[in-house]
């Protein structure tokens, strides 16, 4: 078995001379699906005002020197590439069409994988038989299962909240009181917009996550979707960039809204000095904020100077965020879901990042909740059966002080 | 104009609990070309010992509980997802035919563009002024050249040295010595193996860089090319992996190797004690050593211990260096450079690292070299003029403590 090492994500490095900026800090592909958050801060230091604008060009007196004979030339190869950024912006998109012929084409697959999950269809010796060849390649010490009992039509319980806190991002959402409901979660699947029932949004580059639910006793909703527009045209690297999200609307049973929770407060009448107890509803980290998605400030709000650079450093965080969750689900979780599920995931999950690159940054430790599942296996302290790099064949290479939060 | 900010290879985090790590480290492209380079330390921990697969499916004591008939369900998944795999493998190779063919569309517009730069045939005036048009769209102070004026013959100078140059990381590599022999680039083209006129290598998932020289007075080759050949199989995560690189050898004239310096030093004799001057030729830092790959060690070699830890590192990290200048030239450089000749590109590589998350690692300074153009442009002094953040309407944001040297 190979792992492997993702060259772009890498821990590395921003800097703006040439001399000082190491090389794989640049995102691999241009010409393919890395869709990104248009930069709402930086948008508002351009806008209209032509400082950005103004540098353009300027990275060399050489080309300023130029005389205007050859200026011409420089133009005109400015013209060429206007027609090179059709074509790109053309290929693109057949790129995301490729991506859903071949997501019509695992579609069977996928069927197949609920009816097993569910129960409907066990799995069949045949399927067994496959999977247990591919397990003890992976592991020499897999032991296969006795050969005369027969697969359950009991399914996989918890196969999906399973999978989803296995991933090292996902399952950073899920509390205590998420994880009841998502017990109930029967399905992930996902629908490009091109096959959208939604008038406004068919045929518009982008997807639709769709989480199937069975009755439960939280919400009333059987299916919440969340949906990601890209914009039409791409950007000058080729990247897709995003419109905006939007997610289902949660019909929440009486008392049950995961996403608030109740404080209880004393409150002292001033006349009659009585005190009395009061409830009061706050916002609560939840795994279905999700379906809230951030939305990004109006040109006209930031232009008017309505945000703090923080607030919009802070918008655009969790607008990445929101982003990020959709594309791995996308690209990760839902097709990869029983490698999620089993745990294997999570060691190429490792791999794709060197930590020590990274260090931690002690002052953004909010994200410590109180709904992890295992206190031993807290944010200091890496428990060895998280994938490779935190176990023991690579334990060395996890040191506490390498992580960074974000 | 809107400006963008890279999701996926942000200034994000590794870590190895869920409840620690944060969300925008991953890729976002599962499906979609993003070559990685295989992990040689982790290959040489995991082979055949089995550690490393002893971790798999240990990530929740949830599953090990299962009973028996729920695993058989559990390994029926596992089955299914090889034929998942499968297709993911046809996808990636459908991905790259598509890369392959929108290349060749683009081919008479880069036919076009050498023709241009090298002034065979210069722009025409519709070229200039669609040119003009997206110069002024881009900049509203852009100011309009004469009409009356025809585009020189003479093409336009440096146009690749001024192109590369601008290339964060490239840049980096070149030196004043090795910027004299790049003066004589005439054109950078990409090559997809598929097409390629090698028996070994034509058809193989994979591409080629093709540097044309005019005749100059460093070596004597006219094209020097680099060839990146990717393995047969993608990897877990769906991402092609790197096989290997090859370069070009290529053949100096007499003293003119820019890839080897001279010493000169003084030598005495034991029995005369006399002293003479000797000539002693080091490996020198050079653009052109992007032509003789670093070469990965065989397994062999890594198991029989022939490699400490921290050799093996710099390898993958020279590995990794190699690869993405690699990438970047297919997937930036040649498909925009125009916008490198410019210096446009630089202000969207900024934006696509959000460099705040980043901090200088003081002891890794070594790409300091004495080959800077311009001091005043240091490591340490970002130089207004190089792209957005490091400008006027962005200098704020550029704290040098905040890069990191690899």
């Amino acid at each position: 078995m190979s792992s492997n090492l993702n060259i772009g994500s890498g821990g590395d490095v921003t800097a703006p001379t040439p001399q000082n900026t190491p090389l794989n800090q640049a995102p691999i592909s241009l010409g393919l699906s890395r869709p990104t958050v248009p930069d709402i801060e930086e948008d508002n230091e351009d806008d209209g005002e032509g400082k950005l604008a103004g540098l353009v060009g300027r990275s060399s007196g050489y080309i300023e020197s130029l005389p205007v004979e050859v200026k011409h030339n420089v133009q005109g190869l400015v013209g060429i590439q206007t027609k090179q950024n059709e074509l790109q912006n053309k290929y693109k998109l057949e790129c995301l069409e490729l991506e859903r012929k071949y997501l019509g084409l695992a579609q069977p697959l996928y069927e197949r994988r609920k009816a097993i999950i569910n129960g409907s269809q066990p799995a069949t010796k045949e399927e067994v038989e496959l999977g247990e060849e591919a397990s003890l390649k992976d592991d020499e010490e897999y032991e296969a299962l006795p050969k005369e009992v027969e697969a359950s039509s009991t399914g996989i319980p918890e196969f999906w909240l399973t999978a989803l806190r296995n991933h090292i991002g996902i399952g950073e959402l899920i509390t205590d009181r998420d994880a009841e409901a998502l017990k109930s979660l029967v399905d992930i699947r996902i629908q490009y917009l091109a096959d959208d029932t939604d008038e406004e949004l068919k045929g518009k580059p982008g997807f639709k996550i769709l989480f199937t639910f069975s009755p439960n006793d939280y919400f009333e909703n059987e299916v919440l979707t969340k949906t990601y527009v890209y914009q039409s045209q791409v950007s000058f690297t080729g990247d897709f960039l995003y419109d905006r999200a939007i997610g289902t609307e949660i019909k929440w049973k009486e008392d049950k809204d995961l996403t608030t929770e109740f404080e209880i407060k004393k409150q002292r009448n001033k006349t009659t000095n009585r005190t009395r107890l009061v409830r009061k509803a706050k916002p609560a980290d939840s795994f279905f904020n999700f379906f809230t998605p951030p939305v990004p400030p109006s040109e006209e709000s930031i232009e008017a100077g309505d945000f703090e650079d923080e607030e919009l450093e802070e918008i655009e965080d969790k607008l990445e965020m929101d982003y990020q969750i959709g594309e791995d689900l996308k690209e990760k979780v839902v097709p990869h879901a029983i490698d999620y599920f089993t745990g294997k995931a999570l060691e190429y999950d490792f791999d794709e990042e060197d930590e020590d690159d990274y260090e931690l940054d002690e002052d953004d430790d909010e994200h410590d909740h109180d709904h992890d599942d295992d206190d031993s296996e807290s944010d200091a302290a890496p428990a060895p059966r998280r994938g490779k790099k935190g176990g023991a064949a690579g334990g060395q290479q996890v040191n506490p002080e390498d992580c960074k939060q974000q």
